[in-house]
């Protein structure tokens, strides 16, 4: 019997697991560590023991469900996304991405279908970040690349700190037997909604990511001088907003326009001291940077910097620019994205290869393990909102792809019952 | 004997008032009818009852202080200023119009000089607007553009009505005769700080303001898609942030530099949702536009508007445009004017006619009276500032210029002691 995912089951799932943390305006506040998070991770630990999969989590609370394959030494293959969401986040933000995992369980385990190795799904720790920064955090103590410690002195806006937090949360799943953080894994496998609207728009089922965006943060500040708004003539004015807006003028006219991959985003932009009849003395902007390409990143980065001087010197204004946040580019496995992508054709999906503009724990999954990520379409690229919505259609074929990508895998032995 | 200021006593009262609710920094806190404008008023009449003068009052709390002329049946010529200063105000805003006015009164009391007609110093109430709103309500009643009633229930940020406040502020000062608004004026003189750097940098004494420009705030709300900065690529983007700074930036390369009288001014600018890593879906900004003739006012923000639709078009995103604020210009009066020119030319004094760009009381005193300005220069141009400062040179010359232009209007009678 042919392993298939069960879409009833799993759009029901979607639908428990959305209970949890319910918003009014219909999406859910599941923040991390907190007690929704940990309905959340107890109704998923519940449904493990009833169908007989083994529960593990680690010293950060990533959970494990472990189905077993034939040979128990070798390394588990590895899928799943986290089932903690924004504050007014949606229904689909890593709870498709885990439940679809899930789902590739008991599809197998519904139809004895035996592998290789070991399949776990995972539910990453805190990968939005929105109550303790920064995100990802399991993942990065996954890989090593943080430790559990270093977080334990984080406080969350409601006073919270992280360090209890998660002790709580550990103690809630008692069942969960304790294993080393980074036990090692053959390879890993994220479903997730794409968070923009070009599989939508463009009528494609899934995409194949190749690659996550780095990203750089930049804080800008124009300085010139303040002034009366009606007084001073064009002569003796030094104004940062004219300095500000040239200079963004020239960057949002040249960037995205020469470079399909580059991304640049003004998404905070203040003047000070706010007076309508005052020309401003301050005025400050972030810039938000991205490209799959470490060194285009930073030629944009460069770019940026010399435009604002320029503009700044036009003005006789000066301007300090600071970096307030740098994730480097990642590359995913090509072995993966092979093996996604033979299974979309196996399936019949439409599919395209893409480049995710946001990060996920995929990110950091890749630096110890052949990684690739499948996204969906969800709603108007719409996502970080309790509007968030994923077509039934696309769940259902976004956990069919991840089934036959995570078959693809495996060395899968097809046992006749 | 010829009249003539006395710089030492103009600077003294200069002094002795500026300790009237003298900040830390150097500056002035007397906001409109609080205790510290009536102990400025306090001041003003002891003075005045040690001159020998006369003061009035009238039912918006305009001081009036009066040197009796040869011919008590003309209207008196009226010279002055106001009191009242910004929160953080400076030592000279207002009060040099007012105590250099005062100062012609007393030079030619020294001198024994009869004039044909009684000349009045005035203190204009309220010309900041700042703790009750809006400013120059003093001059606005006095001409009949507005009745003290239309502002009793206005409310200051501290809580208190500009009613009780008026009333306390009459009381105050028992021996001010009360007469009607608007008694008959036969010219108005008013001497105040050019709040621009203009006169200080081209090396004058002296502006003989000509005229008033107009002002008209506009309110700009461009609005788009909000969308996640990473996943969504140019042509799926609607972003507001993009049109916005394209508009400013055409109408900051084309408005002011095209035309010298004009000014435009982007005082604040705000985003939302505000996040770094989100494309906004709202951006508003304030526009300050300023000319001195209607005309090119009314032409000014028509460009306004084109330009902002045409730049919301091309990023597919919407644009409206709201008129917060609308003063039109005002000229002064040309005979006024040239007193003014022939009192600077006698005095030696280097001069250039220039446009005001803020408001004053002149503007609306200008509708029933021949009435012009004269400016003094100001460091750097800063003013609504406790750093604001008057060199004492600039400060008695224009006294002096002050005397010399209002001895050129009355009617002068020089008389043998």
């Amino acid at each position: 019997m042919r392993p298939e995912v069960n879409g009833e089951r799993l759009l029901r799932r979607l639908s428990d697991f959305a209970e949890i943390g319910k918003t009014k305006a219909g999406g859910v506040n599941r923040q991390a560590l907190s007690s929704e998070d940990r309905a959340a991770r107890r109704l998923l630990a519940d449904l493990v023991t009833a169908r007989g999969f083994n529960v593990f989590q680690d010293a950060i609370a990533n959970l494990f469900v472990r189905r077993e394959g034939r040979d128990a030494t070798r390394p588990a293959m590895l899928i799943g996304s986290h089932l903690d969401s924004q504050p007014t986040g949606g229904r689909f933000d890593g709870a498709l991405g885990t439940l679809a995992a899930f789902e590739v369980l008991e599809a197998l385990e519904d139809a004895d279908h035996e592998t290789a190795s070991a399949i776990e799904v995972v539910a990453w720790t805190n990968e939005e970040g929105s109550r303790f920064a920064p995100g990802v955090m399991g993942s990065m103590a996954f890989v090593g690349a943080a430790h559990p410690d270093d977080f334990r002195s984080v406080v969350s806006g409601d006073g919270e700190s992280f360090g209890q937090e998660l002790a709580a949360t550990l103690a809630a799943l008692p069942e969960a037997t304790m294993r080393p953080l980074g036990t090692p894994i053959s390879a890993y496998l994220e479903l997730h909604i794409e968070q923009g609207p070009s599989l939508e728009r463009e009528g494609l089922a899934a995409g194949v990511v190749t690659a996550v965006q780095g990203t750089r943060w930049l804080a800008v500040t124009f300085s010139g001088s303040a002034g009366h708004a009606g007084t001073t003539s064009l002569a003796y004015r030094r104004d940062p907003m004219v300095a500000a807006t040239s200079a963004l003028n020239r960057l949002q006219m040249s960037i995205m326009p020469q470079d399909d991959d580059a991304r640049l985003t003004v998404g905070r932009f203040s003047t000070h001291p706010g007076s309508i009849n005052a020309i401003p003395d301050h005025v400050t902007f972030t810039v938000d940077i991205r490209h799959p390409d470490a060194l285009s990143l930073a030629a944009i980065e460069a770019r940026i910097r010399a435009v604002c001087e320029e503009a700044a010197l036009s003005q006789r204004c000066s301007v300090e620019i600071s970096t307030s946040f740098d994730m480097p580019p990642g590359s995913f496995s090509k072995v993966m994205t092979d093996r996604i992508e033979t299974a979309a054709r196996a399936l019949a999906l439409p599919y395209k290869h893409m480049i995710s503009g946001a990060f996920h724990d995929a990110l950091f999954v890749s630096r110890v393990a052949p990684t690739a990520m499948i996204f969906v379409p969800c709603r108007d690229g719409v996502s970080h909102n309790e509007t968030e919505y994923v077509e039934p259609a696309h769940a259902i074929n976004g956990a069919r792809l991840l089934l036959a990508a995570t078959l693809e895998s495996v060395c899968s032995l097809l046992v006749i019952v």
